[in-house]
């Protein structure tokens, strides 16, 4: 399979900040292809126990917005076209489950292959499977690239740097400068000394290694480094003389460890989600004066919309790209608005990596009956169906008057918290501002 | 000030952890007064600038639900009784903030000093400010525990062990193992080579020295010390020949370091303050038997409830110990029974530290009318003005009915995620379970 000959795929975004850069027409995906014009595959360990999350599940399992974090590594290495193929190891116990990850969320460029007993074994496996591809078109790799699948926010410009480094070097890892003063401790637990903090780095990953180097690593390591190291930069230095070459990475490379890392993945996943949404006002004037109202309102909670009259022709564009849509309905009570969006999402398959949510605001007339006593029921059990879909579905209510102004302002704020925290137990319920 | 014959002060809870163990009756700072019978002050180095957060207000300023960071911190250590002072350094500009801070969330035991250029002068600044105490009653003390202010979740069992190691020793300080392998680079950006992670550890705060090491340290250091030094354990080590006990602390001491910390000690917060509700019934039969199907319900989501008639007698210790308070009102579509809680909660001045929930269910007869219909307002205007004073009411409707059951599950879904998320935006909404 060659894929670095594919489109960027902008309704299979990765990771939202990668799917952003894609659908802007902004991709660097074509300057990465420029630079990267050799085959690399990526090699997950994930055969870990989690132990230090203090969950049951294993931490890469752990499910954000419905998804498990392993999903979220993956595909942001599948997004980038010039990455040709990855591997997965995992635990024998937990292979049916990589397997149904694979096929519920249409992963296509994984296999999984067994982990072994340590971090080492399990990489070796990785990389012994990239010289046994089954697939004629994909070739041995030039560059292996190996991260951890509990390091979910991946970029591509560094990964790129990391991939060029491996090939000229033979090897290149991401480092960190130190959070924490590094100690050594005496035997019975004092302290023996400090090391000088600006003399070390933290390793992090990804690191790059050309195929060579990599599997003649482990090749010729002991059965001690394979049970108690965890440095494949330490391999290739002892066992081919290769010294690496290091190069800073961004904070969002940190490794999932703790509980507390779980949220805070989980909300870097639900901000870069939050950034924007498409309001559509079907033309009329009362709504784009409203959908008008909401931009300036929400402007001021970091939010950016984008007001279009429907989705038709060119406005097709905000279905592949928004991950929010607020439907504002003038005196139309009933929902046919939202169910059209909706058929446009499913016809995309636009929920299958994120929750989407649809927001539907109702701009009563005065003299009308509130919603609510006549088809209290209806959006409820929309947004039921909707939700076995991943698509939040709500209801906001606002009454045209001489203060409707200050309506759209609690309109935006309901709106913002909606969409920020995406709850599925708030789903079908008719909000007042 | 002698604080340490207090009461445990129920009421004014640091941090829920602390607060729990406290209220519920196991208090170790009885324990902790028993070892720790000597006096200890606190210094809070707080003059940082917060560039790794990448946001515009340094991080011990940031606020979670209304508080900013630092106050979490000095109420952890204000909680304790044996804690006779704490000393806060920060940047002249923020002088104002810190002095407002200070009075607007009532601590006692706090005095702002101006911090130095450095994290080393900003805790030089803090210890001779203890050695000045204007208060008669407060004399120098013991021992010193230095901390950051950006570490919000001390706990008291593993301070006592830090000020207690560093009484006999000199000296004590927390440690954490390594996260990531710590490597050499060469000049070039080379790897030179990688520790060995098991002889290293990480270097975490809390610290404990006795004030004569910690003073003489300061007095006998360079001023290459103070400029680009980080580390206390070593200047206690190099200038007063004091090698300092390590003891590995809980994984909570984590620093707040950048910005996904910040959303990390958000969720640690909102989790704990949701781990249980009160129930208040009014002590009818329909009402007790939707709590009981709530109890039940909850408890799949991991909250736990405490059912009651009313909060008079023995039953207003929920109102010292419930972050959340569920009123179900059978038929009764008026709020005062909302109107009661507020007037105790601000009697007894509950929501200072953290916001208070309070939900009105209202289980409605099948006959009556829907409350929406009556008084859709009421409940926006109460749960506007309580917003002002930090306690957040959202309402829930449910009918009697063949299937009320079915709706007592949605009810505690509803009320479980309100709880959960504290959302400002969503308060005096009705909800329909």
């Amino acid at each position: 399979m060659n894929t670095r000959g594919d489109n960027c795929e902008p309704h299979r975004p990765a990771h939202p900040r990668i799917f952003t850069m894609c659908e802007a027409g902004k991709s660097d995906h074509h300057s990465a292809e420029r630079c990267v014009d050799f085959p690399v595959s990526v090699v997950l360990p994930a055969g870990g126990t989690g132990e230090r999350t203090g969950l049951q599940t294993p931490k890469q399992f752990c499910t954000f917005l419905g998804r498990p974090l392993i999903s979220y590594t993956i595909q942001a290495f599948e997004s980038m076209p010039w990455i040709q193929s990855i591997v997965v190891a995992v635990a024998k116990e937990n292979m049916d489950l990589m397997t149904d990850i694979i096929q519920r969320f249409k992963h296509r460029k994984v296999r999984a292959v067994p982990g072994g007993s340590t971090r080492h074994r399990s990489i070796c496996n990785g990389v012994l499977a990239l010289g046994e591809e089954e697939r004629p078109a994909v070739g041995r790799p030039k560059v292996v690239i190996i991260h951890d699948a509990v390091r979910p926010f991946v970029e591509e410009d560094f990964l790129c740097k990391i991939a060029m480094a491996a090939k000229e070097q033979g090897a290149a890892g991401a480092i960190r400068p130190l959070v924490s003063t590094v100690i050594a401790t005496t035997s019975e637990g004092y302290l023996d000394h400090s090391l000088e903090r600006a003399k070390y780095r933290a390793s992090e990953m990804p690191q790059g290694f050309t195929y060579d180097v990599i599997s003649q690593a482990y090749q010729r390591c002991s059965e001690s480094d394979f049970e108690f190291g965890t440095e494949c930069l330490h391999l290739a230095l002892q066992y081919c003389g290769t010294n690496a070459k290091l190069i800073e990475g961004p904070p969002t490379l940190w490794k999932v460890t703790y509980k507390r890392d779980l949220a805070a993945a989980e909300s870097i996943i639900k901000e870069t989600l939050s950034r924007s949404a498409c309001v559509i006002t079907g033309g009329l004037a009362e709504a784009v004066n409203l959908a008008d109202a909401l931009r300036k309102a929400v402007g001021a909670l970091d939010m950016e919309l984008d007001i279009v009259p429907d989705l038709m022709g060119d406005n097709a564009r905000c279905l592949l790209k928004e991950w929010n849509f607020i439907q504002v309905s003038v005196s139309h009570s009933c929902l046919s608005e939202v169910e059209a969006i909706l058929v446009a999402l499913e016809a995309e398959n636009r929920a299958l990596l994120h929750p989407v949510v649809v927001i539907w605001v109702h701009f009563s007339r005065t003299d009308e009956l509130p919603v609510s006593e006549r088809a209290p029921t209806a959006i409820t059990e929309l947004a039921s169906t909707a939700k076995h879909r991943n698509i939040l579905i709500y209801g906001i209510q606002l009454k045209q008057s001489k203060h409707w102004e200050r309506s759209a302002s609690r309109v935006a704020e309901i709106a913002s918290a909606l969409i920020r925290e995406r709850s599925p137990a708030l789903v079908g319920q008719l909000l007042q501002a």
